[in-house]
């Protein structure tokens, strides 16, 4: 027979450890700290797995809002390519295979997200950190704040459904410029593209974006979830294509010899991004 | 038989008097005059019903432009909330119901208007007077304008196709401020996002504004209708299905424990939008 | 049975001569020069079928980016109106036909186009060479330039899939005052609402671009190639229809009075874009 037991309560974000995260809630706000700055909170295999997990929570508990933000100078700088160099006993196709399983599930994580989702981007932002901002809700930046999507640098292409949403959002003719030219936005570009809602003075960034947020949070929480369901669900189904068909194509690409060169000249420091 | 009676005549649109519109045709162009600037030319139940007619009219005319503007210093504070205080005999339910039915028709006139659709703002807009916007063809704004979305203040959730256009228009990280955490944009704000054509100093907005539309109506008439259509063709039918889901989910916010206490505190001087 | 020669070799871009284009390869950078310099550039009859080889031929050769820029000052004055003047034997419906057959074929080589695409914009742009700029991947413009689509003023409506495109890009109450109204863009407003990617000034403009297109042209080739076509995919099927859709429309205006009248006006000299 079933035991109360069995119907587990969900645990509280405060009451999970995470390693490379910091998760509190207060205020109504739950807030994801990338807490890895002697690495500019590069994401490493087990960070993608923490960020799902907490944003999982997020998505249940009392919050209104959720708030994203790093640690240190730098916001995130993407993908921790050494997450290229641990090669399972499978070999490379596996390790390909493993990682788009992972990829897909994290940006997943982002698209079906029910709240409202708030980047709060204290510094340079690098790849897949910058690709799923276009899930996000509202995008508040620091001026010192740039953007980056080197994908093609390193024999890659778009993620984070960037393919759809970047040219949505700023039109193809600056999209491809960053998607395929690996053009760096500042903060005030990425603003006037639409990538970014608001950007501030570095001096009073914290202090100008949580005082709102706090007045944000004091708002009707089923009408803002509501509301921000509505806007997702004009395009989640076309979402989760995107997604599916930009981890294919990053499975050839990371299996091609292309790849293979750009990654290990990074390595070598022949290349620069 | 058939009687040559039995085929009424179109009645022209100077026939029909309206209790809060103006409504004249001159110089090929429909102007439709919000007038009720005693209150700010709100919407009530009657003033949907008029405006779903002067469209249908000038849809059918002979004018090449239909122009919508206000009367007085503002060009519409939205929804006259004192339609939520007439409760009918079916109770809230079915002034939800009523409420919907109308609402669903009001915004359709708008996706399916078949001619150049043009918005003359002469002063603050709020609520569905912003979010329909979306659907017209050109907005011209005098600098006086604002334009203001507080749905969640309310309780309430986006409509007007909103929920689908803004983000399209400006990207989901500023239409979300608007939709989502009722962000004020001063028109030059609007103009920047895209969701007005161009903003003109108030002291010769008038005459620099219809000075170009006269020009406008001497366009090819079906050139300019079939070209607008051709435009509208490409997502009239999401308009639709957008249309649909807002007003369903508007629904279940009327009758909403958050929709009911936030309008109450409004009518009671407590909040403030 | 089979010869050798059945199976031709693909010529070499340097091979074929054109009539009124320049087309060479050279760093890996495939370049079709608009060359009617003494027209202003303007796209007849035998020139769209040149540049629709011209592109099919790129899209299969060893470069890693393709542009398209145009010889003297002018970027492209547009369709070539003297094409409407030579009237076949099957009398105007089969013109329309016709210039609908290759309109349609025209626009498809850009929706197809499989590598990244870049306009070089050395100076103004009418009609159908701003339209398809919208499925390029990078538009670059010279401070000169401008980009003018006086559809209704002869009577026609938007081609090159501008009708979905430039509502896409730049929001529609931008995008109808270009189609509809015959707005002309400076290149600052063009980049400002997303047709171009950046504008440069015009004493140093081919250097800057050059000197970015040859670096973009040492990327990895697959990476970029596949990067673009994964973007393109998002919205390739839809691309396709509204090509077809526009190009019906336009047969029928061609055979109007309206358009009629309009382009003889436009050769008596009474008409003015």
């Amino acid at each position: 027979p079933e035991t109360p037991a069995g119907v587990a309560a969900q645990p509280a974000g405060a009451d999970t450890s995470y390693q490379n995260l910091l998760v509190s809630t207060q205020d109504q706000i739950t807030t994801i700290t990338l807490n890895r700055p002697e690495k500019k909170n590069a994401i490493t295999v087990e960070m993608y797995t923490e960020i799902i997990q907490a944003l999982d929570q997020a998505s249940k508990d009392d919050s209104v809002i959720t708030v994203i933000t790093g640690s240190g100078d730098f916001y995130c700088s993407g993908n921790d390519l050494s997450n290229f160099t641990k090669i399972p006993e499978g070999g490379v196709e596996q390790m390909a295979r493993s990682a788009a399983d992972l990829l897909r599930d994290y940006v997943k994580a982002y698209i079906d997200f029910p709240k409202p989702l708030i980047g709060v981007i204290n510094g340079p932002a690098v790849g897949i950190s910058v690709t799923v901002l276009s899930l996000f809700d509202v995008v508040y930046a620091t001026e010192r704040a740039t953007f980056h999507t080197p994908f093609s640098n390193l024999g890659q292409s778009p993620e984070g459904c960037s393919s759809y949403t970047f040219p949505k959002i700023m039109g193809a003719a600056k999209a491809s410029e960053m998607l395929l030219f690996n053009k760096k936005l500042t903060a005030m570009e990425a603003c006037q593209v639409g990538l970014v809602t608001e950007v501030f003075p570095d001096s009073s960034f914290h202090k100008e974006v949580w005082s709102r947020l706090k007045s944000y949070a004091k708002l009707p929480k089923n009408s803002l979830a509501y509301s921000k369901q509505l806007i997702r669900a004009a395009e989640k189904e076309r979402l989760h294509a995107v997604n599916n068909q930009e981890v294919e194509r990053l499975v050839e690409r990371w299996l091609s010899d292309e790849c293979m060169q750009a990654v290990m000249s990074f390595f070598q420091g022949k290349a620069k991004l």
